[in-house]
């Protein structure tokens, strides 16, 4: 198999570099990721500057490509200008931090997937729920199975996988179920402050304490100790609210 | 009314300014708006850094609120920070470009809509199909009677409407069609260049000529000379694939 892999924590974060090295028991990867922390840029795409690419080494070998864009510049570039084939697969993570509810829309992540799987190319994306003490065993080890799954069973056109592990060792983790995404986000405000200068600045802040009664969420699943993999797609249109809005009889 | 518009090619961009004098028939208005051109952002919101708020004059009279972030980070400091009362409705536009298939997955116009919609009110987004000699006149009055149509007939929570329009005085539009997103997108590469350095640089360029096959879709509407209103939701779940993929019992 041919895997480009990114991220949005940058190519020199742990995440990615766990991922990296047990994705290639799978065949041969390509590492194209954000040169720095790209969180919470959603899909964006950089068309208004030019992106630079330098490779980038660890523990003094050569990993990958540092890109300073987002990452669907990454997968964008990795596919279209350097990977010499295309590749069979694409993953991205592994994110420190779940990607649950909502809050899939503004992850970096998750975009990474998407634009792989806008692309034609079946696509995974990693998150470990936690942002501190990571464990990355389990997802790096389950990252090379689902690999296994989706060469052998296919994804529909346009589908990824949406992968969130609770942050503990395979033995702790009660198994792996399939969810959707829950009507859950971030609660976040603006704190407003002065800077030296007397100016005033606003920094968002926020957390994320969400309730959801459906079980078979992705929220739910994380709760209760269990992998979640929600299999999501990019038709937006609400057709069940069709038929209503053609009743409204819209003119100009 | 309490109306917040928003849009993502910058509070001096000439549709804003058409949107905001007409919807201002409808209500209260409060622009709030990125201080520059913010295009294919996507959902990107900005938390590592802080965000400026200047106020904002247009022809020697205040117009708005210009933040140095994202259109998602403008519709939420709007309602969270700004704005004393929080809006019935946010419009996001009148934006240079149409935002049709896929591409609205790129689009700092439809995520302004978006962030809205997600914080429970009913929200519009609004492109016009072109980017050179804008005539927002259809735009602008369509945008009025629509936000008179969501005062009276509601949207169900979390669904927004993406609306797009030729670039055509209403006398010459045909009419306008509920459509669904269509399954097209830009076609991109890199222009890969030298700098005067001699250092490598890769630049996005790309072009849109998509065939779609579907009557009911947004470009076939716009194509046919039809304003395009689609409603898009954001729960993103593949449900028809969720039984096949619980068949791949995934184990750790």
């Amino acid at each position: 198999m041919e895997i480009l892999i990114t991220n949005d924590d940058g190519i020199y974060s742990e995440g990615i570099y766990a991922l990296a090295t047990s994705l290639r028991k799978m065949g041969n990867i390509t590492v194209v990721a954000p040169d720095t922390q790209r969180s919470a840029v959603g899909h964006a795409i950089t068309i208004a500057d030019p992106l630079r690419v330098v490779t980038a080494n660890r523990n003094g070998k050569f990993f990958g490509y540092a890109a300073s864009g987002t990452p669907a510049d990454c997968v964008k570039l990795g596919i279209k200008s350097i990977m010499k084939k295309r590749p069979d697969l694409v993953v991205s993570g592994i994110n420190l931090g779940g990607n649950q509810g909502y809050n899939i829309l503004y992850s970096g992540t998750v975009s990474g997937a998407t634009e792989g799987a806008l692309l034609g190319i079946p696509s995974l994306a990693i998150s470990l729920d936690t942002f501190t003490k990571p464990d990355f065993s389990a997802a790096a080890a389950f990252s090379v199975k689902l690999a296994g799954m989706v060469k052998k069973r296919r994804l529909p056109p346009g589908t990824l996988l949406n992968v969130n592990l609770p942050n503990l060792p395979a033995a702790r983790i009660k198994g792996v179920r399939v969810t959707n995404q829950s009507r859950t986000s971030f609660n976040d405000w603006f704190d407003k402050r002065r800077d030296p200068h007397g100016n005033t600045y606003y920094w968002m802040t926020g957390d994320f304490k969400p309730k959801d009664a459906d079980r078979a969420s992705d929220l739910n699943a994380l709760r209760g100790g269990y992998v979640s993999v929600t299999p999501i797609q990019f038709d937006l249109t609400d057709y069940k609210f069709v038929p209503e809005l053609e009743n409204w009889e819209l003119k100009l």
